[in-house]
C-alpha cells in the first residue's frame, strides 16, 4: 500500500485496521499493547511524511513500533508476533530493511539518530531522521548525551516525544513531571513569531503579555530550547490531521526538533485505556474480557517480592530501588508500602546504583532490583561506585538465563561474566522459590562486599531435594558419584537435577551439585569431589561462564578434570518462547540428557 | 587548623598557601593543577560554611579537591601526592574519613549526594550534602538521571557547579554553550523575589521589565530550575566573601540549590592560568618556567594519533569520536584537522558508542577512542547498539593495564574480562609501537564484526623482532620451545619476551608466543604447539583474562596443558609509579623471571 496517496478517511480507517490487528495478535501471542495502541496515529504520521525508503525510522525501545512493522513490509506475517521465526516484538534489521536499528534497551534512538544524520551530512544526501521516543525513555542520561551533542550541532532531526504520561509504569522525575505540566492543544511553530510581534505591539496590558510569555518560554518547550532544540507542541497525537501538519512543518525545519504529542495509552481498545503498567506488556488474553487466558502461576518475581515485603517490615534498614520497572521486579508492593524507604528512580540504571552505594555506606541495607540485561547499564558504577570501596549493596537480579519471547536485546545470559571479573563483590544464586527467600536472608546478613543473586524469569525448574540457607561460599551435593557430576548454578541445578532424573531411568547414575557460589568457589568441597567428569549446567553464555571459572580453579589447584559445559553458545539468542529456544539450544532436559548419554555411551 | 573562625584576610591568606603547596607537590610528582587551584576558594568556602565532621563532601571526579585534603587532614602528607603509599589524586575513604566516596569517573556526585540525602532523612539527621561538580561532568548522562530525581523529590542538598568554562579540554555541547552565555555577577536568592513585585509594579515600561524578565529566567538558571532545583549564580568563584556569603544562603534554603561559579582554571599560577588541555594533568615541571623536567618520550597514543592521521587522509570513510579527552586519547589533531569527521561528544561514552554504530551502519569506518576504564560506561552500548547487528565499530582502547599514579578507579584491567564475553566481536592487542600501526589497519579493512585492541600508557616493553600485519585469528611464534612456552597478549608479549631474555641469562631457555587475538583464538597453531608448560602474561586482572581463555580452549579440546596465569590477582590495584606497582604486583622483569626460574628448579 502507497499510503501517501490516503486520503485523511482512509488514513483514519488504516488506523482503526492496525489496531485490530494489534489487539488480534497480542491477545494471541502476548506482546506490548498499550504504548503501540497509542502510537498508532504518530507512526501513520511518520509513514506519511517521511520516506521509508530512505529516512531512517528510528524508534526507541521499539516495543510502540508494530504498526511501523505493518505499515513497511511485515502486515502479513503480523500474525507470528514474537513467535520463534516469527516477527520480533522489537525492530531488528536482520528481519527487514526498513527497521533502522535493533532496540530493547531503552534511550538509544537520539545517539542513533545523530549518527545518522552526521552520516548523512557527510554523504550529502537528502534524508531526515525521525525518532519515536516515549516520556519514560528521554529521563535515562544516555538520551540527554545525545540531546547535548544534537542542540550544539543542530542536525536536522525530527524528535517525536510520544507523551502518554506513562513509562511502563507511572513515571517519575523532574522531567516527567515538567512535561505533564504542559497543556494538551494546537500549537505551531510560526505561533511563536507572530506572538513575538504581537508582544511588541502590546505594551499596555503587561500581565497579560508576562503571563502569555511565561506561558510560551517557562512551560512549553523551554527546557529544550535551552538545549539548542525547537520545540513544538503539544499537539494532540492521536489525532492524524494534526500529527501530519505539525510533522511536515516539522520536517521542513531542517533544524533538530522535538515534536511533543501527547497520546492515550491503550488507545482503542477500552480495557487498555488509561491502564498503567498492567497493559504495557500481556501473555495472551480474551478480547472479550480482557482477561488472562493463562492463569499466572507462581514465580521468581513474586517470590522475591513477597519475601523482601516481609523482610522489610522486620528491618527498616531494608531499602531498595527500582529503574521504571515497578512491577516487572516486584518492587511496587514494597514502593506502595513503603515510599520512603523504595523508590523508582525511572529509567536511569547508572544512578540507581550508585545513589544506592551511598545508602549502604549510610548503613542501610539497599537492594537494586533491575534485569540481568538492564544492569549492563550500570556496570562501571557497579566497579566504580560500589565495588572499589566495598560498599554491601544487594544486586537481585531478575530475568537471568533466557526470557523468550523478548528476544535478543533481553537475554540475561552476560551477568556472571561481567560480575565475576570485578573484585570485592560476593556471587551466588538460588535454585528455588525457597532458597530465593534464603537468598535474600544471607544478603541482608552478609556486608564484607556487595552481593549479586540471579534468578530466572518465571519459574525454577523443580529440584525435590530440602532447600538450605546460604553459607559463604559453600556449595551443596544434592547426589553423589564417583564418576560423573552435573554441576548447576542457579536455575541450572533443576535443570541438572531433572536431566539426572531422566538419566536414571534410562540406566546412568550421575551426581548433581549445586555450586551456589561463584566467587567466592567453595574450594574445599571442590578438591574433595572424586567424579571426574564435572558436567556444567548454568543458564548463562559459556565465555565469561560457570565452566571457565571451574577450569582456572582446576588448573590453579592441579585437579586432574574432564569439564563440559553445556552453557550457551557465543551468540545472540532470539526470541521465541522459551520452550522452543531451549530445544533449539539443546539445552532442554531431554537434549541434554541425550547428549550425556552418548558421552557415555562413547567413553567420554 | 579551624578555619571557621578565621577572618576573610586570613583565609584569603590560607588560599595563597593552599595554591603554593598545590604548586610544590604537583611540580614535584606531577599531578592535576589546573582545575584543583581554580576550585581553592570554593573549597575555603565549602570548609567554612559547611560541616567536614558531619556533612558529606562530595567532589565530582574528584582531581579538584586537592585543597579538601589538606583542609581535612593530610595538609603535612601532601607532599607524598600520588606515589605509592603516599596520598591519592583523588579522594578515597581509606585514606581519609573525610574523603565521602572514591571518585575517578566523572558525574557520578549527585547521585551519591542523592543516596546520601536519602540516608539523612531516613535516620532524621540534621547534615546537608554538598557537592563540587565541574561543567564538564555535568554533560554526563549520569549527572541528568541525578538531578532528574533530585528536583522530583527535593532532598536539601548543595550543588556548586564549579564552571572554568572547561572540561579536561574545551568543553562541547548545547550545555556547555548555554551555561557560558551566563554572564558573571552577584546575584542573590532574595532578588527574585525582589523583582517579582517590581515587575508587578512597573507596568508602563513593558520592554525593559520583559528584558529582566527574560534575563531571569531565560538565561540564568531556567534550565536548572524547570528540573525543579533552585539555581543561584553566576557568581565570581575565586571571590571568597561572595563564595562564603551564598554558601551560607544556599545551605539555609533547605532546598536542592545549584549554585554557578565562575572560576578561572589554573588560578594562582601564570604559566597555567587561561590554558586549556595542557595543565589539565602534568608530570613534574619546572615551577620557574613551567617546563616538563622529564622529556616526553614516544608513547603510544601518539604512535596511535599519528599512524590514525596518516590514513584519515587516504580514506575519507575514517571517522572517529572521543569522550571528552582529546588530547589524552590523542584524538585532537584529527578533530582539529578534519573537524566534520572527528567529534568530542562530551563526557557521554554512551552516546559516542552508539552514535558510531550508526556511522558503521551507513558504511563508515568508526573509530571510538576511550580508555579502558571508562569504555566501562558504554558497555551495554557495545552489546545492545554495535555487536547485535554486527556493526564494525572501532575500539581503540588506550591505558590498558597498570596506568601508574591514577590508582584504583583508572586501571584498565577489565577490558578483556568485559568485551570477550560479548558476541560478535573481534578482539585483538598490538605488542609495540608497529603492530600498533598493524592494528589500525587490521581494524579499518575487517568489517565483519565490531574490533577492538588494547594498548598501554606510555611505552610498550620491547620486542627485538620484525613486526608483521595482522591476519584475523592468527597468532605469532616469536621463539619456539618444546617445554615451558611464555604465552604474551598485549603489552605482556614483551613483559614475556623480556623476561625470556632475563631467562637465558640465567641459563634458561623458554618460547615466546604473541597471541594476538583473544578473540578468535589461533586453534590450529596453539594446539600443535609442542611444550606443555604454558606461562601467560597479559596486562589484566586474572579472572576474565587471557588464561582463563586458554584453559577453557585446552579443556574443550582435550589438550593436557598445565597452564600458570601471571595476570593481575583479584583486587583494585592502587596509585603509584608504574614500575613501583609492577613490583608491587611482582609482574615486574625480575620478578617473573625470579619465579618462573623457581618453578623450573623446584620440576613445576
Amino acid at each position: 500500500m502507497n499510503i501517501k496517496e490516503y486520503s485523511l478517511e482512509e488514513l483514519n480507517k488504516l488506523s482503526d485496521d492496525i489496531r485490530n490487528k494489534i489487539i488480534q495478535s497480542v491477545a494471541k501471542n502476548g506482546g506490548h499493547l498499550s504504548s503501540t495502541l497509542g502510537a498508532t496515529e504518530l507512526i501513520i504520521g511518520m509513514h506519511y511524511v517521511f520516506d521509508k525508503e530512505k529516512d531512517p525510522f528510528i524508534f526507541d525501545v521499539s516495543h510502540q513500533a508494530y504498526a511501523h512493522k505493518m505499515l513497511s513490509d511485515r502486515w502479513d506475517r503480523f500474525d507470528r508476533l514474537r513467535q520463534i521465526d516469527g516477527i520480533s516484538g522489537y525492530t531488528r534489521p536482520n528481519e527487514s530493511k526498513y527497521d533502522y536499528f535493533s532496540a530493547g534497551h531503552s534511550s538509544t534512538s537520539i545517539s542513533i539518530a545523530v549518527g545518522a544524520a552526521k552520516a548523512i551530512k557527510l554523504k550529502k544526501e537528502n534524508r531526515v531522521p525521525v525518532v519515536m521516543i516515549g516520556d519514560g525513555s528521554i529521563t535515562a542520561g544516555m538520551a540527554y548525551e545525545a540531546l547535548n551533542e544534537l542542540g550544539y550541532r543542530k542536525y536536522p532531526v525530527v524528535i517525536i516525544l510520544n507523551d502518554n504520561e506513562m513509562s511502563i509504569g507511572k513515571p517519575t522525575g523532574a522531567i516527567s513531571k515538567y512535561l505533564t505540566k504542559m497543556k494538551a492543544g494546537k500549537f505551531y511553530q510560526g505561533m511563536k513569531e507572530k506572538f513575538k510581534g504581537f508582544l511588541d505591539n502590546l505594551p499596555q496590558d503587561f500581565k497579560y503579555a508576562a503571563k502569555k510569555f511565561e506561558e510560551m518560554f517557562a512551560i512549553n518547550g523551554i527546557f529544550f530550547e535551552e538545549m539548542g532544540l525547537e520545540y513544538i507542541g503539544p499537539i494532540d497525537g492521536n489525532n492524524l490531521e494534526e500529527v501530519i501538519e505539525t510533522l511536515k512543518i516539522a520536517k521542513s525545519l531542517n533544524k533538530p526538533v522535538i515534536v511533543h504529542a501527547k497520546t492515550i495509552k491503550g488507545k482503542g481498545y477500552e480495557q487498555a485505556e488509561g491502564y498503567f503498567e498492567h497493559w504495557h506488556g500481556v501473555g495472551p488474553f480474551d478480547i472479550e474480557t480482557g482477561k488472562p487466558i493463562k492463569k499466572s502461576s507462581l514465580n521468581a518475581t513474586k517470590v522475591f517480592s513477597n519475601y523482601l515485603l516481609k523482610k522489610a517490615a522486620e528491618n527498616e534498614k531494608i531499602v531498595g530501588v527500582t529503574a521504571a520497572m515497578p512491577s516487572g521486579t516486584g518492587m511496587k508492593e514494597l514502593l506502595d508500602k513503603y515510599p520512603e524507604r523504595f523508590w523508582d528512580v525511572a529509567i536511569a540504571e547508572q544512578h540507581a546504583v550508585t545513589s544506592m552505594a551511598a545508602l549502604a555506606k549510610e548503613g542501610f541495607r539497599p537492594f537494586v532490583a533491575i534485569y540481568s540485561t538492564f544492569l549492563q547499564r550500570g556496570f562501571d558504577q557497579i566497579i566504580h561506585d560500589v565495588c572499589i570501596d566495598k560498599y554491601p549493596v544487594i544486586f537481585a537480579i531478575d530475568r537471568a538465563g533466557i526470557v523468550g519471547q523478548d528476544g535478543e536485546t533481553h537475554q540475561g545470559v552476560f551477568d556472571i561474566g561481567y560480575l565475576k571479573i570485578i573484585p570485592n563483590i560476593t556471587i551466588f544464586a538460588p535454585r528455588c522459590f525457597k532458597t530465593l527467600e534464603y537468598a535474600i536472608d544471607f544478603a541482608i546478613d552478609y556486608t564484607q562486599t556487595a552481593t549479586a543473586f540471579r534468578y530466572p524469569r518465571g519459574a525454577f525448574y523443580e529440584v525435590e531435594v530440602e532447600a538450605k540457607p546460604f553459607e559463604l561460599g559453600k556449595a551443596e551435593i544434592l547426589k553423589d558419584s564417583n564418576n560423573i557430576m552435573l554441576i548447576g548454578y542457579g536455575n541450572g541445578v533443576g535443570r541438572a537435577w531433572q536431566v539426572s532424573k531422566e538419566l536414571e531411568k534410562r540406566g546412568i547414575e550421575v551426581g548433581v551439585l549445586d555450586l551456589r557460589f561463584i566467587k567466592p568457589l567453595d574450594i574445599e568441597l571442590l578438591k574433595s569431589l572424586k567424579a571426574d567428569k564435572w558436567f556444567i549446567l548454568s543458564d548463562n553464555n559459556k565465555i565469561g561462564g560457570v565452566a571457565e571459572s571451574l577450569e582456572a580453579f582446576c588448573n590453579e589447584n592441579n585437579l586432574n578434570k574432564k569439564i563440559i559445559s553445556f552453557e550457551f553458545e557465543d551468540k545472540f539468542i532470539p526470541h521465541g518462547e522459551t520452550k522452543d529456544i531451549e530445544k533449539m539450544l539443546e539445552v532442554d532436559i531431554n537434549s541434554l540428557a541425550n547428549k550425556i548419554e552418548w558421552m557415555v555411551n562413547n567413553g567420554y
